[in-house]
C-alpha cells in the first residue's frame, strides 16, 4: 500500500501522555481536516490510510494541549474589563492566540466580582471562542459576587452581594441567557464545547439553594473565597458543587476539628451517604400517576451533563491550586495531591500582567488599582494580598512534578484530563482518544513547551518564535 | 503421618491480616512452648510435624497483636503516678494483664512531663516487662519534659525544660542508665525486645542536638508538643526523629505557606535531599588518615538499629494519631491517611480512666487535678482541655475504618506493622512472619475482640470474660 495523500498528520518518537498520567512510546495520528484525533489502527486496517506527513518529535514528550480553568488576564489584557465589545473581543483574541506558547490550549476567562451592570454586557461576549491559530476560550468563570467579605482577597468589597433570592438572584445578576441549559448556550457548531463556571461562598444565604438549580443546568459550580464550616462545605458538594477554588488561598486555615473545604480533601464516601432524592423526572411533575405504578421505581441514578449521578455516594470535589511556589508551600501541595491524587487541577489564576517576558516593577490594574510585581509575586500596591500570580502553567507542571516528587505525565495530567473531566469535557479536551480534539503539546524532557498544536495545526513553535 | 503429640497449635478457617493491611483465608501456626509463629510449610515438610491443637476460627480475623505506642494508663494506674518501686510494679501488672481485651498485646507506657527528680524512679521501672498471660509492656514513653510552654496541654507548666546542654541536659534528666545504647538496656533473655522512646520539641534550645545522639543510641525521637516550624521539623527529621505524637493535636494549625508539622507528611524526598554527613567511623576520627586515602570514599549508608540510614533520602516521618473521634474530625483522619498511609499508627494516649465499663462523671487524676469523663471525651476539669481519651484501642480501630473508608485489615495495618516498625522491632511484633512472637488477635467481621493471645497462649477470651 503506498501512502496515499490525504490530510492525516502522524506523531512518531514520542512519549505519549495517558489519561491515568503514565506515558508511553508510541505514535499519534490526527486529521488536520477535521481537527481531531484519529484511530490509527481503523484508519490503517479499514480506511486504508496512512498519514501524507510524517513528524519526528525527536523523543520529545506528546501531551494534550493543557487547559487552565482560572486566568483573569494575561498579556495586557483583563477579562473583568468591559471598555466597549470591540476592544474585549480583541482582548480575547490577543490572549487566546499568544497562550499557546505556555502549552495553554483551551482556557477559562475568569472575571473577578463586577458592578452588576457589567456582567450582561460581558458575559455573552464569553461564549466559546477560538480563531484559527488560537487557543480556546471555553466560556466564563465567573468568581463573585456571592462570596465571604472576610475572604475577598482583591475582590471589592462594595460589589459583594448576598443571595437571599436563591437562584433568581444569580439569574439577576448574571443575566437569565447566560444561565440558560447547556443545549441553548452552546455555539451551534458540532465541536464546541462550552463551560460555565461560578464561584461561590456557600454560607452565603441563598448560595446553597441557587447551587442546585444551577448545578443541575450544566454549570460548574465551584467553592471559594468563603469560611464554610465542614458541614456548609459538605452540604455544598451533596448538593452539587464539583470544585474548589484555589485550595488553601481565600479560605479559614485547615483546622483538625473542623477541617472545613481544605478538608473535603478527606471526605469519606461512607461518612457521606448520598441523600435519597426523588427520581421523578420534573416534566412528569404535574402529571397524575397512573394508580398502581410507583413514582420512586427503581430507575437508575441519571447523570446530569457532568457526569455527577444524582443519589449517586459523596463525590469528592475537584480542586484548583495555584503551584507557583508562592500561594501554598511545596508541603501543602504535596499533602493535598496525596490525598485527592485525581481531583488535583493545576491553575495559574494568572493576572492581566501574565507574559514570560514582563519586567519586575509597578503595574496598573483596574479601578485605580496598582500591582507590584516581584519575580512571580504578585501584590496589590501598597499591601501584602497577593493578587493571582503571574506564572505560566507550564512552570505550575513542572514545579508541581519538583514539590511532589511525581513524574511529569502525572504532572501533566493535571492540566488536562483532570481538569477536563471537571468541566465535563473529557471525551474532548485534556485526552489523546480518537475523536478528541487534536490539541497537543510537545514538551522536552524537563517539561518545556517546544510546540504547540490546536485542532491539528502548529500554532507555536519554540524554535521559531 | 499420623498427628505426634507436640507443642503446636493451628489456627484454621480465619482470614488472616497481612502486613500490607490485606486479609487472606489460611491456617496460622504457632508453637505453644517457643512462643513464636512457625513456618508452617517448613515445619510439615522438613521436620514432619503437625500440629497437636487445631484451633477453628469460624470465618473470624486473625490479626497480630496490637501495640499501642502511647498510652499514660489504664484500669486505674497512672505510669506518670510513683508512689514506691511496690506500688508500681503492681500497676503494671495490673495494666498488663487487663488492656489484652482491648486486643493490645504490646504497650510502650507513656509518661507525661515529671519533676525532674521523679525520672530516676521511674524509668528503670519500666524496662520490657510482661507476666505470663499479660500483654508486653515494651520499655518507657517519656512525654516531655522538653516540650513547648504554649503547646502543654495538661502537662504541668512549671516543670518544662529547656535543653541547653543538648545531649548531656537529657542525660541529666532521664539518667544516664536509661539512656545507654540498645545493647546495655535491653533485658537479658533473648527474645526481648526493649524500646525507649521521647516525645519532645525541636525548636526547644539543645532538643535537635541531642536528638542526633539520641536516635544514633536507638532510641524514637518523636515531634510533639511543638511549634516547630516547616523548616525546624524538617531539620528534626533530617537528624533522626522518626514520629510525630497525636498529629494535629498540641501543634500549630496546618497553614498553607508554613505548613509546619503536620505538613511533614507531605514533604517530598526531591526537595528535602539528605545532606552529606560523612560516613567516617566516630572512632577512627583521632587517627590521620594514610596519604592518599580518601576519607569519604564509597562506604555504604549504614543503618542503626531503627533502620534510619545516614546519608539517605529523606523519610516522611510515622506519625501517631488519636482516632476517637473528638481529637480530630474524620475528615482530618482520612487527609493525613491519604496522604501519608504507611506511616499512620493508632494511638489511644488513654488515661488511668481507661477501662471499657468506666461510668461518666469526675475522676481523681494527679497533682489534686481532677478529669470529667463525658461518654468518650475527657477534659480537664473546669477547663475544656482535652487531657488525653478513654477510648480503646480496638474502638480506634473500627472508628479509624468508618472515617477513612479502608479495610478493617487496613486499619489493624495501622496498630500493627506499622508502628512496629516504627520501633523498629516488626520482625518480632505486629506481624504473622515465621520467628515472629505469637501475639494474636482473633476479631469478628465488625472488628470486635473475640479473643487474644500472647506467645501463644490465650490471655482473654471474650465469651468467658
Amino acid at each position: 500500500m503506498a501512502p496515499s495523500f490525504n490530510s492525516l498528520v502522524g506523531f512518531t518518537n514520542c512519549l505519549i501522555v495517558q489519561e491515568d498520567g503514565t506515558s508511553l512510546q508510541g505514535d499519534l495520528w490526527v486529521d488536520e481536516a477535521s481537527g481531531l484525533i484519529v484511530d490509527a489502527k481503523r484508519a490503517f486496517f479499514q480506511a486504508k490510510q496512512r498519514p501524507g506527513k510524517m513528524v519526528d518529535l525527536g523523543g520529545n514528550i506528546l501531551s494534550p494541549g493543557f487547559l487552565d480553568i482560572q486566568i483573569n488576564g494575561a498579556y495586557g489584557f483583563d477579562f473583568s474589563v468591559y471598555e466597549g465589545d470591540e476592544a474585549y473581543l480583541q482582548g480575547m483574541k490577543v490572549v487566546a492566540e499568544r497562550i499557546v506558547e505556555t502549552g495553554v490550549t483551551s482556557l477559562l476567562p475568569t472575571v473577578i466580582t463586577q458592578e452588576k451592570s457589567l456582567y450582561p454586557k460581558l458575559l455573552p461576549l464569553l461564549k466559546p471562542f477560538s480563531t484559527l491559530g488560537s487557543a480556546t476560550l471555553l466560556g466564563w468563570h465567573a468568581e463573585g459576587p456571592f462570596i465571604e467579605h472576610t475572604k475577598r482577597g482583591a475582590h471589592a468589597p462594595s460589589l459583594l452581594l448576598s443571595a437571599s433570592g436563591g437562584y433568581e438572584t444569580f439569574q439577576g445578576v448574571y443575566g437569565a441567557d447566560n444561565l440558560v441549559d447547556e443545549a441553548g448556550w452552546r455555539l451551534p457548531e458540532g465541536q464546541d464545547v462550552g463551560v460555565r463556571m461560578i464561584t461561590a461562598a456557600p454560607e452565603i444565604p441563598g448560595v446553597i439553594d441557587a447551587l442546585k438549580v444551577l448545578a443541575q443546568k450544566g454549570i460548574v459550580m465551584s467553592i471559594g473565597h468563603s469560611t464554610a464550616s465542614t458541614s456548609v462545605a459538605t452540604a455544598a458538594v451533596k448538593h452539587g458543587a464539583r470544585l474548589i477554588t484555589h485550595l488553601f488561598n481565600a479560605m479559614p486555615q485547615f483546622h483538625h476539628r473542623d477541617p472545613s473545604i481544605v478538608g473535603l480533601l478527606g471526605s469519606s464516601p461512607s461518612l457521606n451517604p448520598a441523600e435519597h432524592i426523588p427520581l421523578v423526572d420534573v416534566t412528569c411533575e404535574m402529571h397524575t400517576p397512573t394508580p398502581g405504578t410507583p413514582i420512586h421505581d427503581a430507575s437508575p441514578a441519571s447523570p446530569n451533563r457532568n457526569g455527577t449521578l444524582i443519589g449517586k455516594a459523596f463525590q469528592r470535589p475537584f480542586y484548583g491550586i495555584i503551584v507557583d511556589g508562592i500561594h501554598c508551600h511545596p508541603n501543602s501541595v504535596r499533602l493535598a495531591y496525596a490525598a485527592h491524587p485525581e481531583g488535583c487541577i493545576l491553575v495559574t489564576d494568572a493576572m492581566k500582567i501574565l507574559d514570560p517576558h514582563l519586567e519586575d516593577g509597578v503595574h496598573e490594574w483596574r479601578d485605580g488599582k496598582r500591582f507590584v510585581k516581584e519575580g512571580e509575586k504578585l501584590y496589590l500596591e501598597g499591601t501584602d494580598t497577593l493578587a493571582g500570580s503571574v506564572v505560566t502553567l507550564d512552570k505550575c507542571v513542572r514545579n508541581f512534578s519538583k514539590f511532589t516528587g511525581c513524574s511529569l505525565g502525572e504532572a501533566i495530567r493535571c492540566v488536562t484530563y483532570n481538569p477536563a473531566s471537571c468541566l465535563g469535557i473529557e471525551s474532548k479536551k485534556g485526552t489523546l482518544r480518537p475523536g478528541a480534539h487534536a490539541d497537543l503539546v510537545v514538551l522536552d524532557k524537563e517539561g518545556n513547551v517546544l510546540s504547540t498544536w490546536v485542532r491539528g495545526k502548529q500554532v507555536f513553535n519554540r524554535s521559531v518564535a
